[in-house]
């Protein structure tokens, strides 16, 4: 099986890689060779004896997307992408990369002109959806009406893929993100940043700002739960999927208060106290438009699986970015 | 009112044309200049007194929706593509034109650079939709799994249109249009031509086929309903629409035997009887796939109006194509 993974220098694509190496093999055949692409050169992962390919890409320049399927890999994971925030700011660099980009990959396949049919395996978002919702959560029927530019390009891609894999072009699954957290690494400026935040910092022994109230409730999944998406979404077959191929992924939904109080009951009082409350409107404002709770039967029925509680996310990042150690 | 017109050649272009024209004014105010664009010259309307252009343009080709708007029509509406048969037949022609075509537009109000914002009113479609459908009806919330590539670029469309709209590039709305019905002028090859064909050619003294069961549900509204949607689009302010801005639009909801019972009613059991049975399983089996009727509150609450009964579009038809005349 010869795997491409775009955007794998990014933290998924980075972790999946490792997931992949690690295990060797995947929809049960052995991983001979693995493309890695990204903006910039991803890392080499270690321990891999197949082919490996490094190489920086910009996907929606032209000729890239042939180059990068020249090989015909079987299985590509499409991550490849700039983020909300990004997307926002610049409107032709989110719609140049997030859809163009896109676009170019599936556009390379459809002209490969040899029989050429690989699974894609397309990483969307929840931000496909945006408010009011529906109390009892978003079913999997909700509309696509994103409130982000971001959003607006993954719907589209999604769209496309769809097409083409009702075309016969392609086997294609897209899979809808819930906010990813623990996130590993330092604070960013997302807006979303403070869900992993008020957990990674204190747990690092680090104070952690929370923006908005107790109240809030989000659905989170950890980066581990994410990269299994990803997996168990490349062996599902078409038969499987039908022809509505996007879909909701599960997560845990819980307010910011029970988001703490799985901190205090593994980390204790101590850590729930470099929590510093730091009220700002303007990100209280922006997620108050994003979705709190998903109704994930389809997924659920093709057997995607997350956590089931938040103390297992937190217990994740422990296990999986700190070696099972926690500050004092 | 400087109006712009794209597609102004198509059946639809034809009537909204017209009824300009006729009206002197659209929104309230008098339209003293009159765009009209195809891709073959659209021609040019009797009694216009104000300044008109007639053009032929290809709008994905650089530089070209530029042009169009370089005199800042203050009102556009958006009807060029290609129609569902061709863009399913021949996908780089339906992306490109579909797709890329209205991207051209959007993008060249967006980089106008002289905070031009028109009111842009695009004619999307049912076809958005795909099977399967809640019994109950299509609510306004549903999902976008369009089952051609045509829905696929309307909804690509849609999306796009409603991010440069919640971006305050335009001001736009899109309105998903049911089968329009009655169709004046010959049979076509489209797989839902004999919902018109069933009525259009008994009134003309001619023969009609039925290709699938008397039981088929579907839902219609007349041109000149599809012309008044489009009036009725361009009047309606943000305010209104808030940033859900495709709508799905009203239309009558019936099987075939009740269209057969309309015909007979207005024009007698002699024009039903020019109807000749003759079932199609590749049209029965597509027709199978389309929504057969929507919950089309929010249209309803925006002021929207089709007709009530299929009698009525019945003599819609009689009234604006045939001159009030019935062959014997």
């Amino acid at each position: 099986m010869h795997v491409l993974i775009t955007g794998a220098a990014g933290m998924i694509g980075r972790k999946l890689t490792a997931r992949l190496v690690k295990d060797g093999k995947v929809i049960g055949q052995p991983i001979d060779r693995l493309s890695l692409t990204d903006i910039v050169e991803p890392d080499k992962p270690a321990g891999f004896s197949g082919k490996l390919d490094l190489s920086t890409s910009d996907l929606p320049e032209p000729g890239v997307a042939q180059q990068l399927i020249a090989d015909r890999p079987q299985l590509i994971f499409h991550l490849a992408g700039v983020v909300s925030g990004e997307a926002e700011v610049n409107l032709e660099k989110g719609y140049r990369v997030n859809l163009d980009g896109t676009r170019a990959l599936l556009d390379a396949i459809r002209t490969a002109g040899d029989g050429y049919k690989p699974k894609v395996v397309f990483t969307s978002s929840i931000s496909v959806f945006g408010a009011p919702f529906p109390a009892a959560g978003i079913p999997d029927d909700f509309h696509l009406t994103p409130l982000t530019s971001y959003g607006t390009q993954k719907a589209m891609s999604e769209l496309l893929l769809a097409d083409y894999n009702r075309r016969g072009i392609l086997d294609g699954v897209g899979i809808r993100l819930p906010t990813i957290c623990v996130r590993p690494g330092k604070p960013n400026k997302a807006a979303s940043g403070f869900f992993s935040g008020i957990i990674r910092e204190p747990l690092a022994g680090l104070e952690a700002i929370l923006p908005v109230a107790d109240t809030v409730r989000h659905t989170h999944a950890s980066p581990r739960s994410a990269v299994n998406f990803l997996i168990h979404a490349a062996g599902l077959t078409r038969e499987a999927l039908g022809p509505r191929i996007n879909l909701n992924m599960p997560g845990v939904c819980v307010t910011v208060a029970e988001q703490i109080e799985s901190l205090v009951r593994i980390a204790g009082p101590k850590a729930a106290a470099r929590i510093r409350r730091e009220p700002d409107e303007l990100v209280t404002r922006i997620v108050a438009g994003w979705a709190e709770r998903f109704d994930v039967k389809r997924s659920a029925a093709l057997g995607f699986k997350a956590e089931t509680s938040f103390d297992d996310i937190v217990r994740a990042h422990i296990e999986d970015e700190l070696g099972g150690k926690i500050a004092a």
